[in-house]
């Protein structure tokens, strides 16, 4: 039953020019959505947010996989939510799901719109649906072994490597075998690389040039390289890739609030010298993988073989706030926000 | 026998800064080398040259997959020459060889050094073994059909397009059912590639916006884009490539005079919403394929099915000023030289 009379929400107030800014949300308060629902739909309540800087980029108006967010809806975002109304009997009511419900709220979800509601399994809790078992891990998970085809030997180099997606690239490769450096910003954030990821090295972009440390920690160039922030980064792991390099595009943090594209990496040329390969990639590509990886996160995570870290802000007037987080580096694991007034 | 009494070459005389100019190489007349040869090797009477951009790219003391031609040697280039005196049975005086020889009249060759010589097949003329039947056309070959993965339904976008690289290219993908886009610059080459290469439409960077103009053509994207150019050329293919697209990477002859390298494409986040790659190539890792480039080109050229164009200049002299028309443009096909006293 709803506990609340009306359906709180952030708007896309208007497309971010730039940095993306608080101002460019705003909250509203909607009726919350009758209960006389369609056959397959369900109403949820949503109880915690996951932030992804993959939001960012569906606030321009680019066509791009997903269509962008339209002006006055509220935002597109992963939650996890509690059903409170159902007529769809694989998801009862009562029942903890995950989806694109957005930022509000309420919400009605059915297979086939866009929020595809999926049901989470007894034991986890919604920061680990959210986090180690979420899009970022799994984004991970084949990005480091389906599209960048990690092997043993690899030396292999993961930027933005105290994220969401990082943190567990960094740890796969860990667990195959490999050698692994990790590019985060500030001592405690690099710290963790080594500490609790396990990485062999860290390179703290902040105050470090990554260009030098990287010829120092990989003489023998790098194999694969796992590439979350485009920008200058990029450009200097292409200075060091190996013959026949593997480099894997998953995002580009660093241009993500770009009003202007910034120049890219002036060495492409490195890529024909070295037979290397660039790819980008999606998760929604790789859907047939995620019973194989979710069964391998389940079993490393169980077994402590792989730690993560959540940051778990608080009130549902903070969200504007809190997506802010990804982009400033202050977040200090995987973005979360719990809703209050939800349980 | 020697037809002359010294050995005239053209040195690399310092390292080009930015911009190739003749002023970068010096005239030397060497000994000609004694006959007394180690066994394998032969002595080589150069008759005619091959330019390639990658040479521009050996002038460099950057490491790459050939050493920096060293200041004060010949430079390194293509030649096709007579066997004056041998030690080796497998290329026996008077046998026509085509190799590294080098800007100079002789060489000393062997399987054992970079000059690599290969016999030429009887019938085949000079500017056949450097043109058509050359490495670069067995770069626009492998580059097309092993790296690219060429498609009968593909759209293909082809850069420098009415070089020695790109027309092989062009065709190749026509030949195989593909629809062809060509760039090239000025109108006459782009009515070569139109007329007589058989691109289905040829865009002139000189006088058009690349960018619109493949809008225009490729409502639906290209599937495989082989770039020679690199710089604005190549994100503005980035900008128009289909979901799961291909970009084979072969050269950047945009900005191999950079005394700075210019700034890469701004849109490399292109790659992951499409699900692109970007893969680098050279030829010699596909060695084994060349038995059957060679006899499919072999056939192509006897059937009038592919064309091609070649620029003979003449007079040793004329050597580094015949090396500058390929950034030029000035170049009218394959550039060659004649070597005046060979024959």
């Amino acid at each position: 039953m709803p506990l609340q009379t009306v359906n709180r929400q952030w708007l896309l107030a208007r497309r971010p020019e730039g940095q993306v800014r608080a101002g460019d949300f705003k909250r509203h308060d909607a009726p919350i959505p009758a209960a006389d629902l369609a056959a397959g739909e369900i109403l949820v309540r949503n109880l915690m947010f996951g932030f992804d800087p993959a939001q960012r980029g569906w606030m321009d108006d680019v066509a791009s996989y997903m269509p962008p967010i339209a002006i006055d809806e509220p935002v597109r975002g992963s939650a996890v939510a509690r059903v409170v109304a159902s007529a769809n009997p694989a998801y009862p009511e009562g029942a903890m799901v995950r989806g694109l419900f957005g930022w509000q709220d309420y919400a009605v979800a059915a297979r086939s719109n866009e929020a595809a509601p999926v049901q989470i399994a007894q034991g986890v809790a919604p920061e680990q649906a959210l986090g180690v078992f979420g899009a970022a891990s799994l984004t991970a998970y084949v990005g480091m072994l389906d599209v960048g085809r990690l092997g043993a030997g690899d030396c292999v180099l993961v930027s933005g490597a105290a994220g969401a997606v990082g943190s567990i690239a960094v740890q796969i490769a860990r667990l195959r075998g490999a050698r692994v450096i990790g590019i985060a910003g500030g001592p405690e954030k690099c710290r963790w690389l080594t500490e609790d990821y396990g990485a062999d090295a860290a390179i703290d972009y902040r105050s470090e040039d990554v260009r030098s440390r990287l010829g120092a920690l990989a003489p023998d160039g790098i194999n694969l390289f796992f590439d979350n922030v485009g920008g200058s980064t990029l450009e200097a792991g292409i200075s060091h890739i190996a013959r026949f390099g593997r480099i894997v595009l998953c995002g580009a943090i660093a241009s993500y609030n770009d009003a202007h594209p910034a120049p890219g990496p002036r060495n492409l040329m490195r890529l024909v010298s070295q037979r290397a390969e660039m790819r980008g990639f999606i998760l929604l590509d790789h859907l047939d993988r995620i019973p194989t990886a979710m069964a391998d996160l389940r079993q490393w995570v169980q077994s402590g073989e792989v730690r993560y870290r959540v940051d778990i802000q608080r009130s549902f007037e903070a969200v504007p706030q809190t997506f802010l987080r990804l982009f400033s580096g202050a977040s200090q694991g995987k973005q979360l926000l719990r809703i209050d007034g939800a349980e």
